[in-house]
């Protein structure tokens, strides 16, 4: 056996194992994992250094319409740039279909969006906003089966919220095409009716954000989206998770038998409701929602990652300039907080906190680490087993990590097209140092190696966990 | 790289991972995964055959004595065969301190009883029924660093049942020596109030077993174990776990953040209340504690396992022939439930049952069948990842599975020393066709081809999971 | 002391005590309660029977607009009527507002209705459908100060059903104006979508109502309530509940601390989803919202209705002929279940039913009855202490029961205008042989002694249950 | 009617009714309650006033033998004092079976020690600590039949604790005579073993009284109280509940429709372990079992007082000086507080405390005062409709309050025998300020007008909620 490229010496590990193997690449994938692998064209030494499987964040948003004056900061350049120097080696963002379009018209746009750009490869979700006779008849299907597996389905926001009619009409074709939808859940009505409250009595700072979406909102659409899809009988992800309470509700629906997985992010483990205070408008770099809550959340969410509650762990990365066009002081610094881009960067620092604070502090194995952050996030849609493990036949999408190696996280080191980043400041223990890519090593020391356009469009298959319950399991499948 | 053995063209399967590739063994350990390895000096063609880890029986018991007038059919050569036929090669049965004695005699009978037996490679758990100072101070402690890693107490049982107070000792070492506990969680004086009712009313037929031992009397054991473990702050593994109460509780403690593992057997999926039944003592063979339910508790079961309740599917194989000395008769065919040898033989049809209707029938992927079945149970007692995966440097255990082969399960084609299956008759879909046992191939088509006593002792490191929790895991064990 | 009236020798029960009395009665109100009172003008002598306040039913539909062409057989006098020959004093009918009309003109318009007609007391509930700003704003607390202190809302049906935006904006009006809101639990775009799926299928027989309104339709729209209300922080109450997935919704709400009160009704105890099925059109006879369950479901019912979950039994009397125009088969006895009206009779079966299989049958204490039935209906509402117990100062509304009268339901026997009862053949054990309101024997041994107009219209006072948490009770009312 | 005394202008209030009316009091008994009553020989003017039935302590400690050299401080005068002017007019205080020696033993001693010292009526508990075959099989029985329907059984304290066994086989009798059981719900062995450790670190002042019965050993005990009345079939109920954990498990087996009540008491509302702690040994004075948790467990003993998973509302008295003999300094200072007389004097204060901040402060109806203080405490235990309730023929038992009379508690203004309160310096709003027994005016204004051994001795029916679940209610008692 040759190979283009031989890792060794390094200490590999999969959602299941860790091991001491040395790994050979050939034809970007990876063709042998074994001791004393024969010499490679070229040959990187890993001692000392653990061989994971490149991230895979689930969900992301790089460059994508508004439909309002905000303007994301991150294209698939920068967006995976940024992924890629954070150990990330697949992304998928959303392609967004726009209220009285196609959704084809919004993939199409999408594939504009990142032509010549991407570094490392990508799939698409949807995001379904105006489900009509014929986006559900016929180009959803069609969609599904082209690839694109996965759709997100919003329980607020005006320009993207379905009602529950809807909600249960998108379900049905999930059920019948074998897709994956993922729950954005939160209670429109009450998140209106108390930002308008709060706007009425002049409480409209960066705070009140997280006061006018508070966690019986997010907990009441929980439910509702845990009993939609139960009424259908299909599985769903609910998506970035906050606190207790809704975390309450998915577990008290798995304890029923249900499919409900769930997502968090580690804004809902490192940040908390003060961080939306503070001087002036500095809140404003911390809005997302739902938004982060208090310590006795951190801890429900700490236990759900590493208890089974939750199977994936995102970034949410929704990249908008603190200063600058279309950023967080689009309309001034005396906005309101209805009136501020929402999100928050995070698809570069997502590995190295979860990685610090949960393998290096003891909270969670390192196989869980891989489990939540690649292996999982690649089962959910459809991207298993050519990405998200380091296993014979899969791409050789591969982040060595240094686990002595201590960074204090400051913007200036990040590679994103944000002027901030919410962790400013914490020290992080372990770091990625290499980052390949299909065998090619995109990022060494905190250089850039590849060229744009070089990442590859995913379409990704029916994902075996969205597989109607009882119907057979492709034991077989190679 | 030349190897002793090449596995040729299988699908392996891994906790976490299916794909297409040969397996390479050198000195019994697999040395290489990779697609068109070298040439071994033995090829094994595996195409169209699944290559899984070997099976880790986590809770068997062989040739141990009981204390009474019943004996237990196999020992560690019958049981071992029997385990190797099924697919599983490493076990873990238990060396039993009698009270009054040491902890250190009951490990020094059970390696005599095995010595020169086992065809396949075994750890010891300890059971600890009379913890005085000097077994806890002394003891326990080494013992654990001896490798006798876990240990197995009961809350029923007149010979082996603890008190709560010694509970919390027990507990209490295991904490500072991060072994794992082991708990079998029925409470003793309800069922010898119930079991005096009973007999009292004349109500003493097999059947009445199930009557004696309601889910409340688990129930309630069960809360208990997960208090008293909440208490010292230590993880715990209820065993054998029969139904919905006792699930609840677990799912309840889980949800709070405890580290509560269970194990469930075939005896709950296959098994209902029903079996205790029938005509005259043939009820008998189904005696086994807990005891199994109904429909609806199995359902509760399966839920179990496919979302996350439980870790660990073992056999709890505890032989008693029906027929012959020592077995279900030994008082005869009109003894009181009591009387009768409780236990069931299953370590050879643990594996087939469970793929036939988990994995073939689509309740759960492959890679859930073996981190069930073989990865979880190694890591629970310290034993990966040596064993219960298909790693580089992992002991090639494995056994080869013909997914498409049918099989009705009779008494006649198992290789226990019982004269009867509580399975007889159900037809399952894949069977395990070849069996290796550390590179050697051990069962091949029905045929045994190893020498008693080439099985190995195993001793047990301590497992990760019962590590004090927040304290570092080792990132790079290597 | 001169007395009116003296009910004399019998044994008398409040929500409370059931104590031997007789009863003085001067000026329609009760006087005296004591032993050997004097001679009243009028005697009764209750010996051997039990002296119960009449029954409070809060939730009745007498002589209702529907807006499509089904009519309902009941008006003020055939309601009263029937309802006082089962033992109440005092009902609750809807003046329901219809969209792009006010409030005030739904109350005007069944004042009207009522005008001339009531044999027995009445209050008005509200119906709230269009909740304006000129409703909300003017209207409706304008409405609370003149005694029409609660109202409902629905979360289904076209013609009635708010947003979860004007829920909250209604029940801000409800929190500050200290008013009680009742609502109607079930998610409208489930039925929806259920009921075409069902048509599409063919499947609109009468047994596919039920089908078309699952329990988690029920559960989802419940937590859904509940979220709503915890966010006003207003108590409220959850209408005619019917199994066991709502009752886990309240009672985890009520186990957090939050005011939700729950109601139920003798369909949810005496009918099941088989009664809407049978021959040809006969399960139309019970086809109301939300449909009976099954038997599990009713046990759970009774649970509740012991053990504290459920504070009110009222009927939901919703009375349509099975035969003659706008009755059930004003649509043709092929209708779909969509067409047909939906609602049931009760008003007069109510009490008799509860009685025998709660109080005769050991289920629940006499006093339980009579909170369940009389005293927090009363207090739910702002009528007590007026109506609903037997105390000085409280109308003479009082039912006198046979508690060993055995009597067989059927539909000759009642005294609505409706031409079935869903509860034909069933033997109960206690009945109500005299009916006084406000001192006036109207009932007696099935002949009707009261003249239509008697009955007077009750403003209702603001109920303490309501109060703003934390603000003081009026502990000296008097 | 000619009255013995008239209680006029008062406003009455029972568990299910606030009234304004004369009360007539002949032969000790109520004989009317009406507008204008006749006359009485006697007559008190109770304008402004609330007249309340008397409370019901259905939980204190009086002249108990405690088995080693502490003391308690109150005997059958003093402490029958101090709870009449505090508003109670019947007291249960415990006959304590002495292990070795019989019941009868016990019962017969506890009337020689009540002998011409009660101030007002009584009845006793029984406490069984050795239910040998004799107590099960002939004493028991023979007890419940004279009036000694109720009894405490213990899962801690070595002097008094049962195991599950005998737990269970108590439980039976009280299934099968009719009877209700008291359980102190505390988990024995964590106890021990930690108040072991405790020591052995030198942590023995009082605070640490707190830290030796955490709230999980008596949650475990709670779970495992209520598993063992579920499989005999019995109601239970669970006495002084300090915290959530216990009402978690009170609440869901509740909800599961089993009859487990549930009783709470002052010092788990107004105290929390911090009161433990203090200066010196100060906080020995509010040494309890189980302690005062904190704030936010006081919380749920609200919500569940206001919310109906509490029927009862006891002092627990039990009465230690902190100086003299006997008492809390018994063995010193230094004392561990393993040695420190367990419990605290509240049986003056019960009343106040809880009318003040539940009544007055709007947390709970006057209606659930009462139902909670007297009404429930008469039912659970066989006085119903004797005590607990202003009823014509019930014991002319009244406490008249003053509701606007604040009054700052300090131990100078009570009238127990113990040198303290725990609630020293709360201030109060409404007092009792006239106490009645059987109709004689035995406190008024602080001044004491009745003779020793006048209160009565009060055999007790066999209670309602103790009834075979579905055996039927006894409509018709009179």
């Amino acid at each position: 056996m040759n190979f283009d490229l031989v890792i060794r010496n390094g200490t590999v590990a999969t959602a299941s194992d860790v091991f001491k193997a040395d790994v050979g690449v050939r034809g970007g994938r990876i063709a042998a994992l074994g001791e004393g692998l024969a010499a490679g064209r070229e040959e990187i030494d890993a001692a000392g250094l653990l061989v994971l499987p490149g991230g895979v964040d689930g969900h992301v948003h790089f460059d994508q319409p508004t439909g309002d004056d905000s303007v994301m900061a991150d294209d698939f350049l920068t967006g995976t740039r940024s992924a890629a120097f954070g150990g990330t080696t697949t992304v998928l963002p959303f392609a967004c279909q726009e209220k009285g379009k196609t959704l084809r018209a919004a993939v199409d746009d999408y594939h504009r969006r990142a032509a010549g750009k991407p570094l490392i490869d990508y799939a698409f979700h949807l995001i379904v906003t105006d489900p009509t006779e014929q986006v559900l008849g016929q180009e959803l299907p069609a969609l599904i089966r082209e690839g694109y597996t996965s759709f997100k389905i919003y329980m607020t926001y005006d320009a993207l919220k379905l009602n529950d009619r809807q909600i249960l009409e998108v379900l049905d074709i999930a059920r019948s095409e074998g897709a994956m939808v993922m729950m954005h859940a939160e209670n429109a009505d009450c998140i209106a009716w108390l930002t308008e409250k709060l706007e009425r009595a002049g409480q409209t700072a960066p705070f009140f954000h997280g006061v006018s979406r508070p966690r019986v909102a997010e907990r009441e659409a929980t439910h509702r989206a845990i009993s939609l899809a139960e009424l259908v009988d299909v599985p769903i992800l609910i998506v970035h998770v906050s606190g207790a309470d809704a975390v309450e509700q998915i577990r008290w629906a798995q304890g029923r038998g249900l499919r409900i997985y769930a997502e968090t992010c580690p804004q809902y483990l490192f940040l908390t409701a003060d961080d939306l205070g503070g001087e002036g408008f500095e809140g404003a770099k911390c809005i997302c929602s739902p938004p982060p809550r208090d310590a006795a959340n951190q801890k429900v969410i700490w236990d759900g990652l590493t208890g089974g509650a939750f199977q994936v762990f995102s970034s949410d990365h929704a990249p908008f300039r603190f200063d600058g066009p279309g950023g967080k002081k689009v309309h001034g610094e005396q906005a309101p907080f209805r009136c501020v881009p929402n999100g928050i960067p995070g698809v570069e620092t997502r590995l190295p906190l979860l990685f610090s604070e949960g393998v290096m502090k003891g909270r969670m194995e390192l196989t869980k680490f891989v489990e939540l952050t690649a292996a999982n996030p690649a089962r959910m849609y459809g991207l298993h087993p050519r990405k998200g493990t380091i296993a014979v036949g899969a791409d050789a999408d591969i982040a060595l990590w240094d686990p002595s190696r201590k960074v204090t996280i400051t913007n200036g080191i990040l590679h994103h097209n944000v002027d901030y980043t919410p962790y400013e400041g914490i020290e992080v223990t372990g770091w990625p140092v290499v980052t390949l890519s299909r065998g090619e090593v995109i990022c060494r020391d905190g250089t850039l190696l590849a060229e744009p356009g070089r990442g590859e469009f995913l379409p990704c298959g029916l994902p075996a966990l969205a597989r109607p319950k009882g119907s057979p399991a492709p034991v077989l499948p190679f």
